[in-house]
């Protein structure tokens, strides 16, 4: 029997709907992958007692649950006091969450201001967690047979200190049985064209399939019964990635995750000891932006017209696209001495292009070790997911021709 | 005194984390413009007796609940009955709703399936409300002093029922009176800096104040009571923006909201009709890419070292990094012709850069029609926020310019 879990959110921000509850989402889909069953998200304001309510009626009725915000310093920051009066665990001082926050602001050489001090109480019977990666430290207190989890509602400090901090012990407190989960990622191909794809493979009861549409990758996901033998899991796998074809560019599980198409490509880029170079136009930078972190890319440039751009690189005006692009990629490979170059034109026309109702032609060329590929894609939606399309789209194109598929 | 208001989802997708939940995130911001009280969010996936103890809770607890999903034709669609069950209300037949759904079936050139005949039955009592943007009709539910809105999780169907078919009724059904809310927002100063400036002032108790800290601002919102004078509250306001000083970029109420630091540097720049070219280093193509759709960008370039940045410009190697940046701002005025040239530079070391307990110095320089500032800037946190925090960093300082604000 899977433990249950419950996500409590607590913000103004959330409950008047400045910002959709996107931790509650990240949280409930790392614990179903663990093998909770998550049963209740709920969201409240800064109101003590609302908090105090619902952190009773919570203990009550589920095994764990995760609180995200309200833990920082300023008035508005309930959650210490509510967890206080509900459990009647009176605020204690913890000297060395205090020494924390205050290096904290050492190493960033600010002085810490006082009311942060308020931040290094906890409930009686907390066990303080650290986090290294902001001011206000978690902490875990169990309450009868319900274990709670506070963490501040910072997305990128909550999910560090998850997977750094609490994941580990999570797997140790808890009997958990996750049924065995394989994702498989693809890009280029709409959700409804992969279930088509599926449809034709009749597959057992023993695998339960899902999708899910992101912006940078579509994937599949496998959920397997627990007594599923491997071979049998591996057979499956396979026929399903067969299925999908060149579009398949990772297969994570849990033990392992590939990351998504920027860690695929650089993984290869960076094992091959290839480069890039790359000219943005409908981008704007985002493909250099994406890729921080990673050695590969030597150079990137966005120039804002169609002219300036021929006048950098001393063009002859050229009305035929694929033709600029193929000069465009050979000047900046000798110019660079990249491995790879990615010049991606299109027809320069605002009102088309911001048209959320208007597709348009993205022409994508890439200059290879061995010679060119072009390829011409149709783009939607509004600018912003135009712009990231075309990144994705250029990466993608690199993957294809890393992984010997069809580009 | 407003009206109290919950929001309820219902669906697997939104309780296991693959959505996060937009609708009630949108429900929400409408209802607070419109003077509602929201108290609580509430999700639950597809279980009859989650529905109905929740359904039971809510109805004596709020004055109005707004619960979307579950009304789709499968299996899974359980509202219509979780209704009828937790408040006795047989599900009856409704021609008129059954008609719309063949309609709507039919001038789609196609037949309907018999599953869809459920979604024209309603608890007794119900009061349908049309949908002629999807086949499930929505309906209210009055339960005791509980008014329940049930409308369709598809985002779409959703939004325009509320804009449509359900806003006006609300206004009629509820006097709402909306509290003064103004958003002032600042750069460049913490959510604990952000308080100690204010804690100074003494303020009434006709303004509560709350703190919202995002990656790319940190907002101080302050609600008025419903009887303040116009004059006391821009006195107020004034009060508090002068106490926060050049932090401040823009200030927002419910009439006119400015947007971020993107869109407040666009406008100025456009209406002088002045355009900016810029040398990425740390952001990496960043820059650009906040800026797209903004004809005021004349050109972005990103080099992977100094030298290969240095070779590009014909530079002279020199150690000194504002030295440098001075002369490739110059140099890029030159090339560029732009009103405006932004400069960042940083010591490179990969390991320092991407070590997140690791502060590091980033120097900006913006050269202007009237001469060359310069500031310094400690940058801290993760590689990704590094680069946010740079690209900020680089607006303001021409937000700050704009303004005539200290630089």
């Amino acid at each position: 029997m899977n433990p249950n879990v419950e996500i409590f959110s607590q913000g103004e921000e959330v409950i008047t709907g400045q910002i959709a509850d996107t931790n509650a989402a990240w949280l409930s889909s790392q614990l179903v992958m663990m093998g909770f069953k998550v049963s209740r998200h709920t969201a409240v304001g800064d109101n003590m007692d609302d908090l105090i309510v619902l952190l009773k009626e919570i203990a009550i009725r589920t095994d764990c649950c995760f609180c995200t915000g309200g833990l920082g310093p300023t008035t508005d920051d309930l959650t210490r006091e509510a967890v206080a009066h509900a459990f009647d665990a009176p605020l204690v001082f913890d000297e060395i969450a205090l020494k924390n926050i205050q290096d904290f602001f050492q190493t960033r050489g600010k002085a810490m201001a006082s009311i942060n001090r308020q931040q290094a109480f906890f409930p009686q019977g907390a066990t303080r967690i650290d986090n290294p990666w902001g001011t206000a430290p978690a902490f875990s207190f169990n309450y009868q047979q319900c274990l709670f989890i506070f963490l501040p509602g910072v997305p990128f400090e909550m999910r560090n200190l998850f997977n750094e901090q609490i994941k580990a012990n999570l797997l140790q407190y808890f009997s958990l049985n996750p049924q065995p989960l394989t994702i498989i990622k693809t890009f280029g191909i709409g959700e409804s064209e992969l279930q088509v794809c599926l449809n034709n493979l009749n597959l057992p009861s023993s695998v339960s399939i899902g999708f899910r549409a992101t912006a940078n990758e579509n994937q599949v996901k496998l959920l397997f019964s627990n007594d599923i033998l491997a071979a049998d899991k591996t057979l499956l796998i396979n026929q399903i990635v067969n299925a999908l074809g060149d579009y398949v560019f990772a297969i994570d599980d849990l033990e392992n995750t590939v990351g998504g198409l920027v860690e695929v490509v650089s993984a290869q880029l960076e094992k091959n000891q290839q480069t890039l170079a790359v000219i943005e136009t409908l981008t704007q930078g985002l493909f250099a932006a994406k890729v921080i972190g990673h050695s590969w890319l030597l150079s990137s440039s966005f120039h804002a017209t169609i002219e300036s751009l021929e006048q950098q690189w001393q063009l002859q005006t050229t009305t035929d696209l694929s033709t600029t692009a193929k000069i465009l990629a050979e000047k900046l490979q000798q110019h660079s001495h990249a491995d790879f170059v990615l010049v991606q034109l299109y027809q320069r026309n605002i009102n088309i292009v911001s048209n959320k109702n208007q597709p348009f032609l993205l022409y994508n060329t890439l200059q290879t070790p061995h010679g060119i590929y072009q390829s011409i894609q149709t783009l939607n939606g509004s600018l912003e997911r135009k712009q990231n399309q075309a990144a994705m789209l250029g990466l993608d194109l690199l993957r294809r021709y890393l992984q010997q598929k069809k580009l």
